[in-house]
């Protein structure tokens, strides 16, 4: 029990409630947060980012009584996991697989799961390269669909993702047999890149029978979990993990799914993102394109039907993504505008149009400043305004 | 030639140009028209309504020196039909199939053309029921798609027809191979009313396979051509005949289309009269659905998989059939108004919201006394805005 003596609220902590580890690491702290609170749970957000993460889990870990009744019913809660939390033997497990552990803090961590706010995961345990994660918000593709999936769904799967993967795009998708396998398959097959999000932990590949598949995954992709090793698969996990195959890529296309399909919740959760989502039509005879039809139908999915329209479904984002200011790019930039000003005509896109939203979250300003910035531009002639969007104006 | 006595500007008339006929009987007056003027001309629509159409005729027929430069041209192309015009014959004929002649002062017109405004057909040839011209605009239904139609199609297109047409909507469609075939012959054999519109003359029935189809349709439904006997469909025929299918019924739905499929031609004519579009997906492998997923993918047609989404793309059109005042159902209605605003509120939809456009059709007032009453309204308390759509306020 040497290593017992390094963490520093010892004399607080219960004698044989876990085994101690070194609390100035900040991947076992994030594994023990991974541990000790479900994903999505608010509460653990909101006590890390109050505190940080480290002194969080230190009130937790010292067993020092609570007083305030909401925290004190979540650190119960994490309390019960206590017994037997060992983030260095999970982190250890992993590395054993070939593993990695990102915390938030870590240069390789997504930003695009930036987007999840509070419900971020505090880790992700990686099999793989964890770069693809980082080159999913790039332009990849959350390719997921029905379980029962048919033929027709299959082979509409296998065309997107051989095409989409073959340009270098990241496919994402959660493993599971029919489309999701599909997606995987395919894109291994195409020599492209693919990330596999396991609502179990990193070493519990599922379903048994994509053991093999989901290998490969991680040795030539990526596969990622958010809850540590051991940890099952529940029905709650799956719907946690979904929001990740939603967050990290740009767009998510739904190939098959019922009316009341799981996947419907990657969809819902990409919506929330504001990631653009499309759906593959099918036979309105076949249940497994209902849930498709539904998501057309209610205006949450664009009609999808080739890979030239997926590639469309991302040109709203992609044309955001050229209003970064470009070195050597400034021709045509109006001159001597106040800072406010050029910040706002920055953060218009190079070509097309964006939103107030759109600019506001590219230049960084409320909607508010943002408003009132490109009125100013707009009254100077340097942008112009059509039906709520905005776009610059050709200089002479 | 005593006939050619009543033709009252007869001096001006070249001899032997065409037969003579009762210029005062406004049924052939309109028959001569649609002799003359192809579907859609619209400087026969112009100088009709500018002199009436019986002027208007008379001074085709006359022969005199017409200087206005486009008129000249207009008149020049009418004049070159006039050899052997004979519209008591037509009629004649027309009769002796059972059919009746309808002109746009007739009782029986359908009211719903006056959308198609100057390109309004100058009579309609009619063999069977004419009532079900006017019944079509009551929640009435094209039908319409793919000559090259597939099994799936056809399958779908039955489904639909079978549940529409047996709750005695009307299916209006073009009597072509394919999906129109399907629509008439799944609304006859369901007991359901239908309405083939053709694109050559009453007795050219077309193709000629559906003889004995159309046979059934003139018997138990109606068919009906803009253009006189004895004219062949041509191909510019086919398109402006489309634009009939558009107007008669309530909405439209496309059941198979290719990508260029002169379906859609229909589709474009119907959302340009305001008329719902719905189309029903299919497999993307099938070039037969390509089509409508182009229609759905524009936000031109809603996808629409069953005969419950067909009646829901009619629901905001029904709405504002309910805001015709009844008898016996004023609860509710404000008092004393003065009448102007009384239009106005009797125009708003008893359930649901309406468009200025909307409330200014059915008040039968220009958008600016529209805006302007249930502005008044508005401030009284009696109707609410949002977005754009008043509606009337609960009464206590």
């Amino acid at each position: 029990m040497a290593e017992r003596d390094r963490v520093e609220p010892g004399a607080l902590i219960p004698t044989g409630t876990y085994v101690a580890f070194d609390l100035g690491d900040p991947v076992l702290v994030a594994a023990a947060w991974s541990r000790l609170a479900e994903p999505g749970d608010l509460a653990a957000d909101a006590v890390v980012s109050a505190l940080g993460a480290r002194p969080a889990l230190e009130l937790v870990l010292s067993g020092a009584p609570v007083t305030e009744p909401r925290l004190a019913a979540a650190v119960r809660r994490w309390r019960t996991r206590m017994p037997g939390l060992d983030p260095a033997a999970d982190v250890a497990l992993l590395t054993s697989l070939g593993g990695v552990l990102l915390h938030r803090g870590d240069a390789r961590w997504p930003e695009s799961l930036l987007d999840l706010g509070n419900t971020q995961p505090h880790c992700l345990w990686v099999r793989g390269n964890p770069a693809l994660l980082a080159a999913a918000a790039d332009g990849g593709i959350a390719v997921v669909g029905a379980r029962a999936s048919t033929a027709y769904g299959e082979h509409v799967a296998a065309d997107l993702v051989a095409a989409l993967a073959a340009e270098g795009r990241v496919i994402v998708s959660g493993g599971a047999f029919g489309i999701d396998a599909v997606a995987h398959r395919v894109a291994l097959a195409s020599g492209g890149a693919t990330v596999a999000v396991m609502a179990g932990g990193p070493d519990r590949f599922y379903p048994a029978a994509h053991h093999e598949l989901l290998q490969r995954v991680a040795r030539e992709g990526c596969v990622v979990a958010e809850v540590p090793p051991g940890c099952p698969p529940t029905r709650f996990r799956f719907l946690t993990r979904n929001r990740l195959i939603a967050a990290l890529p740009t767009a998510c296309v739904v190939v098959e799914a019922g009316w009341r399909s799981g996947t419907l919740s990657t969809a819902n959760h990409a919506t929330s993102l504001l990631r653009p989502v499309g759906a593959v039509p099918g036979a309105v005879t076949s249940a497994a394109s209902a849930g498709c039809h539904r998501l057309i139908r209610e205006g949450q999915a664009v009609c999808v039907c080739d890979a030239e329209q997926v590639r469309e479904l991302l040109e709203p984002v992609e044309v955001e993504r050229l209003a970064e200011p470009e070195p050597g790019r400034a021709t045509g930039v109006p001159a001597g505008l106040p800072d406010r000003e050029q910040r706002a005509w920055d953060a218009l896109p190079v070509r097309g149009t964006g939103t107030l939203e759109s600019v506001a979250r590219a230049a960084g300003f409320t909607v508010t400043e943002t408003r009132a910035a490109l009125g100013r531009l707009v009254l100077q002639g340097h942008a112009a305004e059509t039906a709520g969007r905005y776009r610059r104006t050709p200089r002479p």
